[in-house]
């Protein structure tokens, strides 16, 4: 009988990577990945990663919250749990986002795998291939990867220092839909955006959730940093204002730690079924370990003052950052204030290309992001990302001082100054 | 402005359902899912379920283990980590995985929030809608509704008491692909079978690889329960056998504990960069707090006296089973006899709907799951499978007692004894 096979078929197995779905061409490695790689010497000032600075978390403590849990409750804590997530922490939630303004039930609360989980599988329940995807100019790297692996067209919408502009939304809408498009979602990040540190202010959420309603398209709203204000609060989330037409993204990486992977999606009800067994599917369901050692920690913890104790950290270095740039960059150079968040986005002469002026920084023992990796369409070339999270005040003074040095050398080469 | 808009549509947000993705209409929601919520009340003896019996770790060990690492390495426990997994712990699985003689590198090693997420990673990289997935008849659920929603057509092939039958195989192949359709890839669990219970002797492994090589198409081995035999060690895994054909698929949930969610796809050099893209995506990176403490245990404690005391609990269990299944079921049943793992797979008289029958069984104060959760085809209406994994010994007894008395009264009123 193997006859017929052998007949029918060659005899040796071809190469696996031939059988690729068709999806498989668009699972490309971002730009940021290489560059990590180099970025993580310690003779290198990096200011490419997103890392939250965990020198703020005590040690001990956690060590203790995590020892209780497992002695007490470790056969729940180390079992299966629920796809949709603890229903204890599930609460828990919605006690952390009413400081952001939301009223929202535990039952509508999905835990996930970071929230890098959750934009995974809303694209995996809602994009077509060829669906347009709305995101800001410049936008996370991480969303725009995965947008592009369920192959969505991402189109990008202008931003100004007080984030996306509504006027530069509403003609996007009329454009994308003149070309005869499916818009299918808008994508944003109102706090201390990544990659621009800017705040969209209170006024602009109300005018974009009301065009984004009139034009009917949903809102994702990805808010990982919006505790992390350090002179005061974050304006209210957008979900606080509209529960029925904006998916909300919650993470813990960046107000607790990112090692244990819990993020979580605020979703409408009639989203709620079809999310959890999208992620049952995906990983059976989230960790009981991580998400009762999250549980434990908030219940027993002063977590609120954890957060203000993080939130002093990245004031001092983004002060570091702010100071030294004044200090160092070319006078050619524009960046953005962040008042919260891990970020600043740096704009310089449109004849600099920072991706090519990588290795230079990297001899000067500094690293960033170029611009172009927060883009879909190759747009950025003469920006970059800088992060003052996770580095010393001292070694971001000293990396702003190289990178400063390269940027003014770059220039002369080009007749900038 | 905002009237151009309004004059292209309604006012209105229309309801979030109605703009799903294709592939949405494949997600839904397993048999098994609604049953367990019923299946877990504590009155009902639960053959249902699959979670390991964690009665034989030692929480307060387990509680040491994770206080030292956090006490000593917590800035890197609780810190993203590499989208591949940790290195450390990669290099262990290496050391787990040689115990079913495989031969394997680290750098081929790619760790997943369980090997569910594996299934998914591989699923999306593989399957274009309607291609075809050849897989055990019955097969472990999670795989089957991973599979079609990725929009694959699943295509069981036969078994009997001794696994996969390789003839069957065969025509699987042949009559597939006479009928025009592509076969991506052969999904097997060969040790101890979800839900046959049943093992694939060591030649079978070895005529099923040649029959895929010939055919060329590849092998998913998917392995939980090897290294749970109960009176000898399972056969090599069929990955020793075929480094090139063969995507290996393991996981720490019945070996250690589920609540950690890590598992990991050992994969030829060809598909690494793919699957760690688009595990990226998916969640960033897996839980370096759930490896970690996953890679201090298997360094600071005797992990392989501990599999084999889970060994023995299960055993005991399983004798628990198979004497009350010949005390209590009716003549007319049959059942396999694992040497090893979780599950008894019984076949009744066709006449027998397990699932109509559930009901009564949960009067009885006893649960199971039917057989047609375990095929994507609607059969299986007269098999069920039994779990002896969680029970005690003595809750076994009653439950199987129970069930033996549901299931003659069904037979009585069908007149079939």
């Amino acid at each position: 009988m193997s006859n017929d096979i052998t007949r029918l078929h060659t005899g040796s197995p071809e190469n696996l990577t031939e059988r690729f779905a068709h999806r498989a061409s668009h699972m490309k490695a971002s730009e940021i990945r290489a560059l990590f790689a180099v970025a993580s010497r310690p003779d290198i000032v990096s200011l490419a990663g997103g890392m939250p600075n965990l020198s703020a978390l005590p040690m001990e403590m956690m060590s203790e919250v995590v020892a209780k849990l497992i002695v007490e409750n470790g056969a729940e804590a180390l079992q299966y749990g629920s796809g949709q997530g603890h229903p204890k922490l599930r609460e828990q939630i919605c006690d952390v986002m009413a400081l952001e303004g939301i009223r929202a039930h535990p039952d509508d609360v999905v835990v996930t795998t970071g929230s890098q989980q959750a934009l995974d599988l809303i694209s995996r329940i809602f994009i077509d291939p060829g669906d347009v995807i709305l995101v800001e100019a410049p936008s996370y790297v991480g969303a725009l990867g995965t947008f592009q692996q369920y192959e969505a067209q991402v189109v990008h919408v202008a931003m100004d220092e007080h984030g996306l502009i509504p006027q530069a939304l509403r003609e996007a809408i009329t454009t994308t839909r003149a070309a005869g498009r499916k818009i299918k979602f808008i994508y944003l990040i109102p706090n201390y955006q990544n990659p621009g540190g800017v705040l969209l202010p209170a006024e602009r959420r109300t005018e974009i959730l009301e065009i984004a309603r009139t034009a009917g398209i949903f809102v994702i709203e990805d808010n990982p940093y919006g505790l992390l204000g350090f002179d005061r609060p974050s304006p209210n989330a957008m979900r606080a204002e509209d529960s029925e037409n904006v998916i909300y993204l919650g993470s813990f990486s960046k107000t607790i730690a990112p090692g244990f992977r819990v993020g979580w999606a605020l979703v409408p009800q009639s989203l709620k079924e079809k999310i959890v067994i999208a992620s049952e599917s995906s990983i059976l369901c989230p960790s009981n370990f991580s998400q009762l050692a999250i549980s434990s920690y908030l219940s027993d913890q002063p977590w609120r003052d954890q957060i203000a104790s993080f939130t002093q950290l990245y004031k001092t270095r983004r002060d570091a950052m702010l100071d030294s740039l004044e200090k160092h960059f070319p006078k050619e150079a524009t960046w953005t204030k962040p008042e919260g968040g891990f970020y600043v986005w740096v704009t310089l002469p449109p004849e600099i290309d920072t991706k090519a002026m990588m290795p230079k920084a990297i001899v000067a023992k500094v690293a960033y992001v170029p611009g172009t990796a927060f883009y879909a369409d190759g747009f950025g070339s003469w920006s970059m990302r800088l992060s003052y999270c996770y580095p010393s005040p001292e070694r971001i003074r000293d990396g702003i001082k190289s990178l400063g040095g390269v940027l003014k050398t770059e220039m002369q080469i080009r007749g900038l100054n």
